[in-house]
């Protein structure tokens, strides 16, 4: 989709005035290109202004002046707001559309499963009852889906992975702009999830679409059931998570990181190659790779052990 | 359905004698009606008694006199176990029949969607593959409901919820009776689930239905993936919840309260208004509004920081 | 399916001599059976090898020796990785061939409902609209399946029980061989799920089928909704688990066990019969039934109380 900057300004209740653009999509200050919309609502960011090669920002008055000349300011106090109404302009529309797949040879597809429009599917891909594949989804050769999945719109699984029942993947990551009212206005999350080759994901997972560009799975990581990958999140190649393990927005894990049970990431961190962390922990900050970590806040997991062998002896003395 | 007293007291294997009346369903001592059915299996709602409107109770003999002349007693010494007897009378008969739904103008309902019986679609209601809409349930216009929901009977959806892949509205909530020899016999849960307007709901959550009454989530609020709402619970307006939060049963949050991921609340508790609670968290007591509480039990996050530097000194002092 | 030995060496790159026998399947050492193929990776299970019945084992030049002359030696330095490989041998083929159930009298089967091969059904079995029924699944009379189920190939429900939506049984249990590069080898899991009389399971749950043999949950047992059962679990009769449970792989439950929300299990330990587990509680190694336990890792509640008692002193006297 491709609007007018003024068709864009005038929708979302921003005045603008001089020269006039076309604009493709939305991203972030460092992503975004000239012909995209980007938006500037923390000051952590600033340094960030004068390199953007975004054409256009959503900015407050005062900030604007650090903007580029090749960036156009839309001015406004509630930058965050009216991203959010911005990018419901870009949304994909949902439909009941449907359209025959693309596919490659032995292909073995249930009469069930609704495909949308676009769709691609390599050799020997295999697509068991009720699943839904969304528009311009693809899927690598030999991959197998089982029953009841769900992949919405634009999301890319590679060759060899398999996905088992009930897993959602490309479903809306949580983000929204909040108005003085504390009312939730919602960002459309206008990218997509991007699945490599020999992943694994087990049942009733849910992976979230970006809310710009991809949430990544790599090449060979294997996630039991339950598990909530959020918008942005990049899980490193190799890696394993055991079931009912959480992670966050723009979590970055390296290689082979190991997660136990109903651990967590909180979010907008990065996790270290070769990093361990135990069942139950919550990690609340960036980790050094090739260590062991458990607890919440995740600690180093000798200190941690200390810390518990200290607590004994607290009720022990009594 | 309605049954005479003398009916469900035969079935249920309660002896009664006196005057017979009609019964159409079950409820708490506090809000049943008196033509409803009533127990009492816990003293500390003696207090009730008295009040009661309910047409019928069953209770002990020696609370029994308790009760005002209006209220017939339905003396046993189990009236938890008899209560899970009598609610099977009152439970929805579940079958594949389907009825095409009466519905408003623009609707885009995918044609594998199975609708029971009496449904009741608003304007531009959008349905996709392979969702499920139970007996009776109702849709409010501009709703979007992405492929393999399942929205059990009875439930209602107002106007403009999103409701993501996978997600389970209405499901039984977790109710029990037990005999003396550890089994435990399922107390039908016969009430519903009621989602305000501007409900955003995430990818394979769980709502159950109250076991009488309505289990609600309330304008505005946004609940992330992956999230268990049990029975009962009143989910206050403009809620916020991160993923594989756990609401226990007849938890009620205020509005505005904000829910970190995998935080809890146990049940029967109250959170007030614009609380927040840190992610991991189990609230085990109701909690003051305007507050951010942290930990398990949570307390309020400025005393855990406090504990958790507190810790650290424990084990950096050996 | 049954190979012979030679080809399974030759398929998985073992090298072989000496007579030659039919093998029909993979089990552990203390299990296997003389058509069976069996595998050595942990000395902790060396005193079985004298005693084993398998067949044949993949096993390490050193610990060969220690086999029954009954026991045929594949020698392998990577018995675990040559395991996988073997597994893949007797998985079950997916595929969409579809065939009618034989079915008892009196069963309420949506259209929708996409059964597999060779499927049995009892008397009053209701399935409602979009589930999925693998090969050879057996359903017990009066059973209840919720709209979106699915259940895969080879699982057994007993009478009387009630699944709700979007519950998966028999998904694949989490097991890999790893490599010298840190990449994942699937270990398939050819056991299946049997799911006793009475139990029912909450919606969006997962059961995993077991790698060998099966995962069971007894007679009477109520799980609630987003619950994780791994590979070889025992759920003991009539055990309770509230929402957000996770069990790891192969935890034995006594009956009567009681769990809390959010609780969990590490794997390969057992839990004593009438056994309560807190909410959010980790248990971290077996457990003696009868009480109750709290906190992570998780013990007895009275001195976990104590201990929160103490926690709080050390707070309040700063």
């Amino acid at each position: 989709m491709t609007y007018k900057l003024s068709k864009i300004a005038e929708k979302i209740g921003v005045s603008y005035e001089g020269s006039d653009i076309d604009i493709d999509g939305i991203h972030t200050l460092a992503e975004a290109t000239p012909s995209q919309l980007s938006f500037f609502n923390d000051s952590k960011y600033a340094l960030l202004l004068p390199e953007t090669k975004a054409g256009a920002v959503l900015i407050d008055a005062e900030h604007a002046k650090m903007l580029p000349v090749s960036s156009i300011a839309l001015i406004t106090e509630e930058p965050y707001l009216k991203l959010a109404l911005a990018s419901k302009l870009f949304a994909h529309t949902l439909s009941t559309v449907t359209q025959e797949p693309k596919r490659g040879e032995h292909c073995d597809i249930d009469d069930s499963v609704r495909f949308g429009t676009g769709v691609v599917l390599g050799d020997n891909v295999t697509i068991l009852a009720g699943s839904y594949i969304g528009d311009n989804v693809t899927i690598g050769s030999g991959t197998l889906i089982h029953p009841n999945v769900t992949i919405y719109h634009g999301c890319k699984v590679a060759e060899r992975c398999i996905i088992h029942s009930g897993t959602v993947i490309g479903c809306d990551g949580y983000g929204f702009a909040h108005t003085k009212h504390g009312e939730h206005v919602k960002i459309y999350q206008n990218g997509n999830v991007v699945i490599e080759e020999d992943v694994e994901i087990g049942a009733n997972c849910t992976v979230d679409r970006a809310v710009f560009g991809s949430t990544t799975i790599r090449k060979g990581s294997k996630l039991d059931n339950l598990i909530q990958i959020a918008h942005n999140c990049d899980v490193g190649a190799h890696t394993l998570m055991a079931a009912q393990v959480g992670l966050a927005g723009s979590s970055r894990l390296g290689r082979n990181v190991v997660m136990g049970g109903q651990s967590a990431t909180a979010g907008h961190l990065e996790v270290g190659d070769f990093t361990t962390i135990a069942g139950k922990a919550g990690v609340t900050k960036s980790l050094d790779g090739g260590k062991t970590y458990a607890g919440f806040p995740a600690i180093e997991i000798r200190l941690w052990r200390k810390m518990q062998a200290a607590l004994m002896r607290l009720v022990k003395n009594r």
